[in-house]
């Protein structure tokens, strides 16, 4: 009870169902003051939004962001910012023949065992619809974070089997947003694109769903971020990014791979800039940034809505036969990489504004 | 700045340097009138403490715990439990040499960018040593879990590139505490376990260090534990794992594979007894427990101090080498298997009181 | 900065400006399944409404609620409360001639100063417009209460020079509701209430205001609510009510004249039936309640918007007078009745969520 | 439950029973790289201290301070700061002919009810003693904030019958810190401390106790200071303040008084120069200080402690008669000064740090 809200000096506070009146979010400590480019944060939705291309849902709405409170002639004022997405393109009725029933791999059951009363259209509360709320304040802290030159570059590394690893931590080399964008699942790779692209049409052909894995690097993150001991950079992002129904794991860095590294290869050498000679360690030492690039990975399951029968349990604890009809993405990665970089810009904007005598604003 | 509580329900609050008069911590939350069993207390900082066996630091603490509140007549009041272990085998002669070098893959200069002011003496704040306070609070948040049935088995499964896997998503067979304990590197399966001490001892001998993994499960947890949408199962524990310096990478259930899993393979689907068909899903769903076991996995960088020569600064800003001697473990992973039990019991518990008309205390 | 959120269990976060597109408020963790009074709920924003009676201001909206998100069906979710109340009356021409003007006793300079940005439009975030969202969650929140059996009573003690004390530690006799709700004012007293119609008119006319004194009760509270040694009754009650811009003192029990007691007189005995004698402490021993009443006053200062011209300063920092015309209430205290008593509720009800063991829900 | 911590940028987490080892408490968020002045820390405790003349208790505790952690060679570290004060003077056999009787104006009823166990000795919890603690969190924030030129000074206004109105809104004349400390009872009026400690005598000898009043202010503070809506200036002191265990009121400004008057009255007029020609606010406007003088008045009960026989009742439920031998302050007055301006001190810290871009440290 009472978790909705996340941060400690940028609060990010969800509500919404995806099949009530609409979601929003109301997003406190942002600074006053700020002038939002509301073009910007359009095209951010536009990135998360359904119906870009025949590979996600074909809900279809343009999650036109009403702003409650908090701007005035396009600043921000220092009080709380209330967005509001209204929930236009509904279908309830896709969700009734399901009203009773179960779905593998959600939280319908577990709604009603905790909540002892649930909204079960398209998921309610635990419906994916409601990150639309945090990538419009994840917008708005990207633009905050950009005028500091710090940006956040997500894209697609794996779906399925198809992974190309594009970041190394040898070399720093990072793909570029046009790349990214272009491709349908945001795979700046082009062979690996196509291979993904046709993976998950084959899935949604069969009536399945696939996971996959995306990267992300903070460029320009100044030395210094992070606070130990429980709110150190690592711990802070993690509590973000699995906050995300679908995600699986969460690796820095090496990820998984440094556990059979030894010391003498994990280790990252200080070079007399202030630099490090390699990047293993994800850009951070004791959960403080070291001005190097923060690089992650984070793992999706795939999609629990498919349309093959499935065996599950009814409301009358009867084993029943369910397909998911509604209308589902077959692979939710290419629409989760703007919801992965929100989630991040909302971290690392909360912790740089708890050390404002080293990072002004 | 203002970190080093945390937990909504029970807050550990976390205190010391490790060569300062000690470390400790203060537990907030904990139910009154609860009979502490002592003798389990001082098993489970035996766990963790250093000297154990010839594969540990020689440090020799016995890390004495010293109840400074909280207690009376040996059982909780209700009040803040206050532990104190202080700091006797201390030799901060050992890092005089060190004093002014920044050792790679460790925190000292980031702690001189970020405080301006640091205590140089064996990593300071930044040390392992701190987590014996959170072994302390945990080994108290065990016992009140284990009234409620609830258990925390936690295990190496890799230490560098020795792995061996002991629990499956379908067989839901979990190795006895008894083997587990019974192996120096605490991983229940003896071939593995005598090819994980030969790698140590040998890394040991190089003056090198190895990382590894740790598999844990939660078994006993009914279902509707974890606090959507921010406040989920597996974002709540991820907050707690990631405190642990050494910690680069966390997954639940299938981990990074779920990534390459379909849906109709992933998907676990509800028999009529409320149970679960498999447990791909690690015992959650929508941040949710289920009423599976929950398991996860947690991978460990190597130790960072190493005696083989590094390229370092130091505070001069000139290039140095550096060996590091002092007293340190070459791997981690078995002294950490308490802690991450304890941050594990710690992130439960917290969760626990939360829903006290579902499991009431 | 992200202080727009107040409780611990039950969680208000309070957005909107006065002039904006309107306000409201998220309540997060309100226990599901709770089926909502709408009348009971619209009956409460009435005793808000501005344009009750001829003795407040004429903004005339009917603070129609809005529920973005949290019911289903007409019970609660378990999951955030989003209310909104649209700003329909507004007229932001009215404050045109004083945008530039900072108004005494109002905040107008100090958010210039502390957010280098503001709106202007009849006083922005800081107006006592956004209570009305207080009052639609304290609304609910006495619903809940209400099927515990506690009530909270509050009424008009006092205006301007006319007191009347109708509760006293000795009698533990309350005013009735519907006296309480016969009077213009809020002030069950008949002679005192009349006298104060009178006092409120006459400063109308001379375009003055006036303060006064609010009490209040909580009925039917068991004992044991309130967490030592920061949460305590007192305490969170202070932080809930001091949220009132206008609130300029409270007293608990005797207020400011146990100052002048003894403890012979002050102590109340406890008696065999687990009561006390009498009830000089409020309620409440070591920050926790003792079963007995709760009781407070809580004192008003004079609305700052007067007609009578005044002395300020403007952006040029110029000496200028001002008569600030708007639309105000020439005294708050007959609105501010079921702000108060909102305010207490919420508090309340956070304190009995944090022992649901020993008060189930 | 959970409720020992205050504090959002600067934490205090209490901790301590009156006849345990000890008491203490973790400041956390204290900026690193401050020099610590150790005896004015002393000078501090000491204020506090018991057995400073013969109207205080004689228990005699030196209140040696040992910091546990954040402190490395006189400086802090940024890391929490844990300070620890035994408890050398307790005599808990004092405490047996009460073990099982319920002291009329204490808790203990309401701590067995509570948490269904307690420490009767001395109150345990609940015993005014932990405020040492506070004190030496307080001490280190009146340092940090002298450095800034604010400091705060309060005295005894009144004790029982005897008050003397030393500061006013008009003239805003404060009492020297010395007047202050050469008194007895902290009332820098000599004919009024005088008579104060003749009441304080008298009561002494009729084994009574009396209650008071103390005024503060907090000179220096600059304009700005307090965040709206739910962590306004007055919000937050008064959360702070109540937690002391005898305060029953609270006023800024002009207090109850700004009940009896009218808006042109109560209306602090804008300078040209920034400041208020009058300061009946208290230096706060909207929850926000305006560069005036801070002032306030506390108003305490009387000790609950008195040797005069009073009625109560035991475990077993039966009347009995009972008179408080133990050591304690016939009126706490004189030693609560530090204790209100240690609370004080550490709220306006907590708050300054929250706009570091405007008060940078």
């Amino acid at each position: 009870m009472a978790r909705n809200s996340i941060g400690k000096n940028l609060i990010v506070t969800s509500f919404g169902e995806s099949h009530g009146p609409g979601i929003g979010a109301v997003l406190d400590g942002f600074p006053a003051n700020f002038a939002i480019d509301a073009d910007a944060l359009v095209q951010e939705m536009n990135r998360r939004r359904p119906g870009q291309n025949p590979l996600t849902t074909p809900r279809n709405e343009a999650d036109t962001i009403q702003f409650l409170s908090g701007i005035f002639q396009g600043k921000t004022l220092g009080s709380p910012i209330a967005v509001f997405i209204p929930n236009t393109d509904t279908k309830p009725e896709d969700y009734q023949p399901i009203s009773d029933v179960y779905r593998p791999g959600h939280a319908d059951l577990l709604y009603q065992i905790k909540y002892g009363h649930r909204d079960h259209r398209g998921g309610g509360r635990s419906s994916a619809r409601i990150t639309a709320g945090w990538v419009a304040c994840g917008a708005l802290a990207k633009q905050w974070l950009s005028q500091r030159n710090i940006s956040i570059i997500s894209w697609v590394q794996q779906i399925h089997t198809i992974e190309t690893q594009l970041f190394s931590s040898s070399t720093n080399q990072l793909p570029t947003v046009a790349d990214i964008e272009s491709s349908w699942v945001r795979c700046p790779d082009p062979v690996a694109s196509q291979a993904m692209i046709n993976k998950i049409k084959e899935a949604q052909e069969q009536g399945d769903s696939l996971g996959g894995k995306i990267a992300s690097a903070i460029v320009g993150l100044p030395a210094g971020v992070g606070e130990p001991v429980f709110g150190k950079l690592q711990s802070v992002l993690a509590q973000y990014l699995f906050s995300l129904n679908a995600v699986k794991s969460l690796g820095f860095g090496e990820g998984e791979s440094a556990a059979s590294l030894k010391g003498s290869e994990h280790n990252d050498a200080w070079l007399p800039n202030g630099k490090t000679a390699t990047n293993h360690s994800g850009g951070m030492v004791g959960g403080i940034s070291n001005g190097e690039i923060v690089h992650f990975t984070v793992s999706f399951k795939p999609t629990s809505s498919i349309q093959i029968p499935q065996q599950t349990i009814n409301q009358q604890n009867e084993s029943v036969e369910v397909s998911v009809t509604g209308r589902h993405d077959p692979c939710v990665l290419p629409r989760a990489v703007p919801i992965v970089e929100s989630l991040t810009a909302l971290a690392i904007m909360d912790l740089l504004l708890e050390s404002p005598s080293q990072y002004p604003y």
